[in-house]
């Protein structure tokens, strides 16, 4: 059995923000999106269809808590909820705070324009209150 | 309480395939990708959140049929699962299967180029396979 490692593309495009039952929280490194990427620390995954039934139901249930914690701290007009991975195979699930006046807006984030990161000080506070909120 | 009616622009550029226990199986109308749409016959719902817990168990299990037959009927090289809403509120999941030659890859499928539509030949039999896995 191998074991769990990050990607290495998630790992230099995100901050770490904590661990679930399930699943690594990471932050993206994009000011310009609150963008939140559940990884199941599981090896060798990269569709749902991957996962066992128990791990399935978890990760859904990750996906609800951190959406409704997104929901929570940025009033986002719509949260966006995807697991693509035609370039990064680890499968990672992708949930966006989306607003009506955001630079993607009303398209899809993914390949949108270019990355804006984050000042330390932003990325500290925003990652401190994910983090509450999710404990 | 509102009766469900499916959103009129999802009406428009799709074709319908079957009804699950919870959800409307519809084949997106684009013969570029292998794309199917769940909408859970609930009104006024645009998030997974504003689904009770037994809903939100039910379309994580017809998320994943439909992900299983899909795999199965079209041998993608990955699928792709989202639900974005940005233009159209009523809920609706996207699974699409994605090859690398596929005329998006390794980009997500939304905004991308113009939908092409299926004849009336190939739509029936996509729609009559689809239907038979799915039952």
């Amino acid at each position: 059995m191998t074991n769990f490692s990050l990607d290495a593309r998630l790992a230099a495009d995100t901050h770490s923000v904590t661990d679930l039952a399930l699943s690594r929280v990471l932050l993206m490194n994009d000011a310009r999106f609150p963008w939140v990427i559940l990884v199941p620390r599981r090896a060798n995954c990269s569709e749902w269809l991957d996962f066992s039934n128990d791990d399935q139901r978890e990760l859904l249930q990750e996906q609800l808590g951190v959406m409704s914690v997104l929901q929570e701290l940025t009033g986002a007009h719509k949260l966006n909820v995807a697991n693509l991975g035609n370039m990064v195979r680890q499968f990672h699930l992708h949930i966006v705070a989306r607003f009506e006046t955001d630079a993607a807006w009303p398209g899809p984030v993914w390949g949108q324009g270019v990355r804006e990161e984050y000042s330390d000080n932003e990325a500290q506070a925003l990652i401190a209150a994910l983090k509450q909120a999710l404990s």
